[in-house]
């Protein structure tokens, strides 16, 4: 079996050494633009250029290694048939609840006055917050939105989700499909967004949206930048619509040096943070799957072509 | 039945009309200094007077408006039979819960590096934390450190506990009474210290012990002021053997101006806000341990004054 390595690391051996380890029989290959074809069964492959897949005609599958194949799926070389498997978890999901949690408190409980009083030497107790005064509302509940939502309602915040389909979760009051998207957003203080990109959460995010948040709604964008309109957002902000909004994810990346994100004083902004995939994870992950599918077990993960996530 | 609320609040009525509702048989009265006795039943307190127990002889039990007894237990004229019952929760574990992960993801991944790139509008990422090189040890597993281990855990943190007696919580590894308090120490790096103040835990956390944890230790002060020594604190820092603490308790409150925890770069210091109880949570806890005293049936969180909480 032949696996080709497909990244722009410069250190592609931290990800091809443990591979062989947990894929002794396989040879590993990794690309190399101007190489000639290595007859690979399998590729995993982060931001490929198309001529991998002009070069390589015997893949079986193609592994992505992270969980949004967004970009992947716009590649025009990409042979429609082709079994694209996304990344599922890999530790992601745990860092964005904990991210979301922090960034909620940060908002909820005015941490940054906290900060500033400690600087001016000041002692002054703010009033507590009541916790159903900030329901949440998730967009997206695969495995990231899920375990979102499980941690923020063993908080006891009341949390609100709302996915293509309908989703049965402890604890969450489940809204499904563009007629319910209504009511699940005149229920949202704490809009996060979880979605994968599509055509249909393109651009979901926008000024028609946001007005029928709650008062003082905070967005959470970590899903994708392409589904939120960014002049939408500054207007709601502006108007009052929204108080703050916590941005991890932009239409473009990295956000240009004179976007209005910057210094927008209502506007958090993380450079892409809020999950990393974790190398160790994603390799055993993806070693795993490959193993299972060459054996002709069903594997996970695969994207659905005609959703496309 | 008479009960008799003793607080500094300058609006009692916020607490007994509230009370009247749930205790619609009993006569309220609201402390008052020049007063005459009433032969209260019961008293809900907050930092009384020792004229208090001077004046009113016929108390079965008084009620404290905050779990920490410490400071009424200190008081020469508390009679010492009288059955002294301390607040449970009302809502306060999950806001420490909450602040305790707010504070280890903002020391864990950098986030105030996060918000000093923003102000620059520099886009860089740093190395992703790996969760167990953040292992946490939680000082007191009452109802509040059990939540906390809890939240924890559920975000696949290692969790260690440490209390006076033997625990078993799922997730978390348990140690119990000062024979082990060098094992649980050896594998903390967060310690979180939930204990109540007792002649045991005053000054426990010391020079001695600090310099028993893992390295880049992260210490998180909710408990007591009394329990940490405060310029030992400093000479840990002053050496690296802690890299940051985080202390919302004092030996003094409010922490005098010239302290030197405030102004010091690697402690946060907020005004006792970890958790704050809630107003109506508390009175429907309080009028329905007084309905069940009255009633004879048992209540939980009398202060066993042996141990002193």
């Amino acid at each position: 079996m032949k696996v080709l390595f497909v990244s722009g690391d410069p250190k592609p051996e931290r990800w091809t050494t443990p591979l062989k380890t947990l894929l002794p029989d396989a040879e590993i290959f990794v690309w190399d633009a101007d190489g000639p074809p290595v007859n690979a069964d399998y590729a995993i492959v982060w931001q490929p250029s198309a001529a991998l897949f002009e070069r390589e005609k015997t893949l079986k599958a193609i592994f992505n290694l992270g969980a949004g194949v967004d970009s992947l799926m716009a590649l025009p070389a990409l042979p429609p048939a082709l079994t694209v498997v996304r990344l599922e978890d890999a530790g992601m999901s745990v860092q964005m609840a904990e991210y979301i949690l922090h960034q909620l408190v940060e908002a909820s409980r005015g941490m940054e006055t906290y900060r500033d009083q400690q600087r001016q030497g000041t002692w002054k107790i703010h009033r507590p917050i009541r916790r159903d005064e900030w329901p949440v509302g998730i967009l997206g509940l695969g495995q990231i939105g899920q375990r979102v939502a499980r941690t923020l309602a063993d908080l006891d915040y009341p949390v609100y989700g709302w996915a293509r389909s309908e989703h049965s979760l402890d604890g969450v009051t489940s809204y499904a499909g563009p007629g319910e998207l209504g009511p699940f957003l005149s229920n949202t203080r704490v809009l996060v967004n979880t979605l994968p990109l599509t055509d249909t959460t393109r651009d979901l995010i926008d000024y028609q949206l946001l007005r029928q948040l709650r008062p003082g709604a905070l967005v959470i964008n970590v899903g994708r930048g392409e589904s939120l309109v960014e002049e939408d957002l500054l207007q709601a902000l502006d108007e009052g619509l929204v108080s703050r909004a916590v941005l991890d994810v932009f239409r473009k990346e990295p956000l240009p040096a004179d976007h209005p994100f910057w210094q927008h004083p209502d506007i958090a902004v993380t450079p892409h943070i809020s999950a990393r995939t974790l190398r160790e994870a994603t390799v055993e992950q993806i070693a795993g799957k490959i193993r299972d599918h060459a054996g002709g077990r069903p594997i996970s993960g695969v994207v659905d072509r005609s959703r496309g996530y």
